[in-house]
């Protein structure tokens, strides 16, 4: 097992683009996969895919390759996708719905149990199948789902930054492990729960710096 | 003038977080500050501060530190920040319309000229002050622009991925040199357009993985 401090991130970012050209390949029932093919389709080295591919515990066998089944199964149990993740998701604005609306992630085992917002005009309201709680009442909520055998595990973060810590205390208070922070603010969180926050403006720095450079 | 192809991209991904610290830092009326504080405000290393820094060909003074004028303009300079870069956006489900009304890139440069989709019933209708104009009328759109001298740089896509290559041509052919893309798929592109993909699973996939790891 790898200490949560040394993950290589890189190896992992890399991770799901592997497992979406396995999954074709299975559905086009191929069977085997050489590391070199995978290298060429996805423009890496191959050096890289199969040091990448080594931190999911399953190593290819020379001249044949990787059972495309054993390495989808094992890439999904790496991240954790094999299993189902309860989430809330707090914050019911145009990101919000776009992240609910999306299917892409429920593969992934992300379980949506509780849709909040602290806007009454939307409390009440439906998106994709969730009724919308007030955010007063998320403790109330998790008391009912705790009743139930339930509990919740990650909390989406997609308020504006200004709301975005209230909103991670009571996420916390919920007792979720993990916080997937779309706010463009940086929160603060006891050890226990891991953050991942998604910077849009790093992405849209290295475009922009990018075609600049290029320009001059 | 650095080699576009030899960027340093984590350097890059790190320079908008300096930026917001040293404009709030300059909003507070503060005229210098030193390495050391801003690695002890962002949690990093000294040494990398200063690397990430000199990219943008400013050096901090011995014992004084940096110019936060100075270092915020040519931050902005390098990031292409300090220009408008005129932007068409396609796709104006939930996801386009949480870039369209998050002010955050105005003050990047981002200035959307054209907001295409390609639902009738979303045609005509506004959208943070654009009005929705069908795709199929892009490139009349462009030879409009460039009658009044204008032009349009990049692209943002935001529409499923089957759509998406469609899309990335015809941005093409309207002249932009950076697609920013949302859609979960590659896209093929001539060599003189940049193509930044927003990987929202690949940010799952870390948290996930974290989660799972420290589990264990």
């Amino acid at each position: 097992m790898i200490n949560p401090k040394n993950l290589p991130i890189p190896s992992i970012q890399r991770l799901p683009r592997y497992l979406r050209l396995l999954e074709e390949a299975k559905a086009r029932g191929e069977r085997v996969v050489s590391c070199t093919r995978i290298a060429e389709d996805l423009g890496q080295l191959s050096v890289q895919v199969r040091k990448d591919l080594a931190i999911t515990g399953v190593t290819g066998r020379p001249k044949v390759g990787y059972r495309i089944d054993e390495l989808v199964e094992a890439i999904r149990n790496f991240l954790g996708w094999n299993q189902t993740t309860n989430a809330f998701l707090v914050g019911v604005g145009n990101l919000g719905s776009a992240i609910l609306n999306y299917g892409g992630f429920v593969a992934h085992g992300l379980n949506v149990v509780g849709v909040f917002d602290s806007n009454p005009t939307l409390c009440g309201k439906m998106v994709n199948g969730h009724k919308i709680i007030p955010f007063a009442e998320m403790l109330d909520y998790v008391k009912m789902l705790n009743g139930y055998g339930a509990s919740v595990q990650m909390g989406v973060i997609t308020v504006p930054a200004v709301a975005a810590q209230e909103v991670a205390d009571k996420l916390v208070k919920s007792g979720v492990r993990g916080i997937w922070n779309y706010a463009p603010t940086v929160l603060e969180l006891p050890d226990h729960v891991v953050c991942e926050n998604v910077k849009l403006s790093e992405s849209f720095a290295v475009l922009t710096s990018r075609m600049r450079n290029r320009d001059s």
